[in-house]
């Protein structure tokens, strides 16, 4: 993760997650530690899967405190194991017992999504079709979890409604039709944007197609419907479908030749990856 | 929920979602829509489930625009199912449009943290065990997801690390000892804080009474252990003990007579419930 | 405007430069005006243009009052007149005299750029070629200053660095050649953004072509090297070239047939268009 | 620029302003530079001018990155000259161009300022009057650009309406007269402000000279009845006017013999200066 | 008090009080009050003195609910006796009670500082010398200070550092001298603002009455030589002296006959005025 | 004070007060300093008391320039004597300069209610009942004044409404009574918090006890009335009286056995202590 987004676009929200969790200090820790006192602690694994967000973990103590040194074992994107070490935090113990749960609520969460993603990028393995993210996100988590779609092999769609224009049933219906709605966005739009329909049948995408639309989304649409489209767009714009991925329905939504497979759950849904903090220790330092 | 709650706590995370969301404009809809355009669309519940978070759905829409209007048909704790309306949204058709995912990112989260709550506390009726919630929440979504946790039936544990104490194993290494963190936590922290100390054994457990703990988390603890540390603290603390509720070991966890057990997947793990805004439509205003 | 972006997006930037203008508070008004006293002003033209900023003048004092009412009598992309009464602003006299000068400073920038896009505009008519801005605007007003291009007939080129890729020369150097640096761009980036690569001569455009962008820039190139890569793209990707548009040399830019040039000088040497609120004088209430 | 300045006034804005630039992030420069990489690049002036606002400059790349660093080889007010190497900037690639449009997107409009502002100065050189900015400057960007009218050589009137006491026509037909307004003011306000009154006939000019302002404007008088009034303030009063400052009339201004000519054009309409970071290029560390 | 300075300078701090005293929710209220639940409460006067804030007052539970209702029975200045109503609060007595800790710290410090003011005011009653307050206030609670001292009668010096100057031993030393000091400043700031040296004998005095001063500030001088210093002066600057105003010392210091007295105690040592809501009930509303 | 605290939960005040203090520049400061000088200067005690606040006062010096250093001769805490040097300054003379009164600011209101406190704690000596803070602190410097509280030697009572139940007469009304008003409590609240009822007479006393309050608050009952309600509670709760501790009523608090007795007075009315910094002068470095 650059250090540049880090700092213009990530720090903000630590920061505001740190005092949510301290409006006014840690009592539990700074009641049994009056002072300073250096300290080591391990990050452990507690299940395999994707690891992703070790630099928002290790930037979470260099925020509370920049002596805090966080050295790391694995890398976000690496395939992790239930008993692995992953890193090892030193510094201040206070500043390690603080800033704790902090650091792992991300990392939790942002390695659970790149965990599921990546089991659901499995599935599509063999085809030419591609998962994408949504804007089903948590509130004020979006850099953080879109981050962790790519971690996991998925891709990013629009990051938000400023950068992608789509086209859905009510922006079509407000504009009186797929052809117009089209021209507006090409004119109202910056010319850097591709133009993206949301299409429920094969007229719409036919309509679509001629309008000029960079991306058809198919959305509801029977495999039969959907194979049929993909032919009759034949390259000339790529294509979209959303809808749930599971092992049972995988086959028939890669077997329709579509681009793109959209999945709101790797954001939404996806459970945590547990990570844990163990064997905090005193360290004596040498200086 | 209080509206002083909303204004004070909640309107920060919310205006902060829609920005970033929304950096600079929602260009779909600007495109079609050049002006402002009365229209209503229905909020359709799209799984079975406890709904919570119609508040802060309304409220998102009131911060783009205080003439939205949200018409609520159920009210957060009910259980809603497949298909029922719950809320009717009018007023401009370009803010419904610009808001509708933020809205909806926020109420299926929160509703499907209710609904995961209510069905571990459904699995807990006819014991005495009381369910509680955690820290592991999501980054800068505490306040909403304790508030779910609660609408779901379940309990909030401290709000943060400033408001309660927990005395875990490094703080009692630290300290040098069960008795003297305790004895260290009374003298720093407000005497209108209870004390909660995590013991790993019985041994443990017996010093904790001894010091003078309000609560005593059992660790890791044995079912026949729990039962044993239970006896033994005969109600002079209150007891709590940690760990995944499952179907399975419901029964073994109840059987100990614990006070309180703790589950971090009520926040983190639980999927959203589907909810949508559907059949958006121009309206004409009688006056 | 929509009320949406300036809701979620200008009021912030306003806010701000009232306090700007006001850290503690408008010393020589509240020295003369004791209490509220109801008046109202007149928003003159003082030079021929283009107005633009119309809403954010008004949104000025909305923001310092709400009951301040602003009559619109011309709309932003208005040719204006010398002399032309523009608005009617009508409330405490206080509200108005403290809102003043901020108002007028966005609306006069606004307007001298939509008026010299204006000019750029005329000056391109009858050709295929379009006017683009670019992110040479000035800090913290680049929402008002992409929004003041449009008006003025322009168009926008991307926003930010987050929405839009353009490969420069330094890009193109980082990552080894054109055509490695536009792989890397398409792996990394989402599939909604389009490609845009800046080459300097034949051979990169050829390349450039060839490796799939979806926008060449041509930059700093010869009028008749700039018709040859137009015709040898011919159509299969879009074409923009960058550099000053003066009356001399606009003929030679169109005659080249691209499809936009872009232009810094909108955002960052327009002068202001001078524009003046007169005639305050106390009012009457009928109520 | 006092680092003091820097710190508490300008950071928030320069902060603010890479943000504008990146709401997520550089993704040209993300997707070709995976890993940090040592570089360096030229600032070179692109025509002649006084600059200003390295200091600023330097900061934008160092609030990216602390280890960036900006070595100048020009200070502000230096008179600098096409093809002049200004500054060289080293450290990551990727903070150098993620930084590079902010940070010049400051130091362009800084110079423009302070290159016009040199410019007019010049033109009073010989006389007694100097030369004043206004507060007509581009929101959110006082703070810079009345810094920039100082390092061009110009002076600067009050920073804002909570600083500095202007009554002007509405003030005195609030008050009930000259004379009324300035006792409203020296009750109101501090004793440490000067008042200044807008007059704008000979008449008023007696009136607020009796009533003991500090500071007399002439606006929109004859040279003939500035010059009388002048005469008649005769060293009792400090003594401004404001209006266009041409080649053309700077003769018949500084002829009334007028303490101080003010200038909104200094801030609102001065072009900028062309600034460019150049030759980016890895470089070895030696290290 | 002004609602711009109420809109632009002070929301955001009782905005930030509000969410100091409530980080997630005012429990003990929200327990008890389950939902909303009209009522009216009065403003209490507890001991005699000056009232100063109930603007303040008043915001502070509109901020929280605008539809919250105060009435005024006195207004800011008025010498309040004890047991007087000063005003009604009504509205959703969860708003009420939430509120009510903050507004009336608000309330109770302001009307102290105007309270203390206002007795040392009359101490200095009859004499020439007027009272100054210093920036010896409260982090972050200046506005409302200065604000109270010019209710309670006295007069604000500078409010801040950008705003005024004052030379004191330290900047003379770093100058070279008070000449130097002085011209340093007449250079470097705003021809708008005053200059005040802090002389400490007679011939400091003389120095910086030579070189321009507009003000002087006698700084530990005898009342001997404070009469010579004053006579020296006469009247060609304004002079101030800074010290404890006492009973017993304020003779002595008026019989200097020095223009102002600063006293840094009006606001960092004022004891607060008691004032309290009380009588709340529950109230059937008409409609 | 640990380094957590100030980062997360102090800074944010530190540099708001800055930015209060200078909205634009230190005017005086930069008019006689055009560059960084090195030099040093003493904070010295003038008047004997408990100092508080070193930590934050060093870091207002650290936030304007982290090269700025503090050297401490005391600690938080210290009973310190009038002439006595508490630290030595040392840094860029501006930085020290312009950051000088807000520093101060903040270390004299902070050692002023520790060094209160300390007084009121003597009082309380040889006897059973403990001193307690309130919620009656200076908007905005809550953290600081509590923090003062502890280092004085009394205890924090809640810190927030959200953090502590305190049922008082509109909360038990608003309930229809006590049992009631501490059974809504239970239910609402999390298990962690205790619960504090406010009573005024032994009846109250009694339906608090039985209704199982924590803390029982006697307010306002006379000395025979506390000493029968210490009795009837008998250890069964803590007991906690409000009202003013004088010299003079003191013994009759303490002989009533209360717990602990709480004075608003420490943080709403306790006079600064005054702390100077003095003999700042240049000195050459070494290096």
């Amino acid at each position: 993760m650059p250090d540049v987004t880090m700092t213009v676009n990530m720090d903000q929200y630590i920061l505001s997650a740190l005092k949510e969790d301290m409006p006014n200090e840690d009592i539990s820790t700074n009641a049994v530690l009056r002072g300073p006192k250096y300290g080591t602690a391990d990050l452990i694994c507690k299940q395999d899967g994707v690891i992703c967000g070790l630099d928002v973990f290790a930037r979470t103590f260099a925020l509370l405190d920049p002596a805090t040194a966080v050295q790391l074992y694995a890398k976000d994107g690496d395939q992790v194991e239930k008993g692995e070490t992953l890193a090892k935090v030193s510094g201040d113990m206070r500043v390690i017992l603080s800033g704790e749960r902090t650091a792992l609520n991300f990392l939790q969460r942002m390695s659970g999504i790149a965990t599921y993603t990546a089991e659901v990028v499995k599935l599509l393995e063999g085809s030419r079709t591609k998962l994408l993210d949504t804007r089903k996100t948590t509130p004020n988590m979006r850099i953080f979890e879109k981050y962790a779609v790519k971690v996991g092999g998925g891709n990013n769609h629009r990051y938000n409604l400023s950068d992608g224009i789509l086209l859905k049933d009510n922006h079509i219906g407000a504009a009186g039709g797929v052809k117009e709605a089209v021209r507006l966005a090409k004119e109202y739009a910056s010319f850097v944007r591709k133009i993206e329909v949301e299409v429920e049948n094969l007229d719409m995408c036919a309509e679509a197609l001629e309008a000029g639309a960079d991306i058809i989304m198919l959305d509801n649409m029977s495999p039969e419907d959907m194979t049929k489209a993909v032919q009759m767009i034949a390259g000339r714009a790529i294509t979209e479908c959303s809808g749930n991925v599971t092992k049972e329905n995988i086959q028939r939504i890669t077997d329709t030749g579509v681009d793109y497979v959209s999945s709101g759950a790797l954001t939404h849904s996806a459970p945590i990856l547990d990570v844990s903090l163990k064997n905090l220790h005193p360290v004596k330092l040498a200086f």
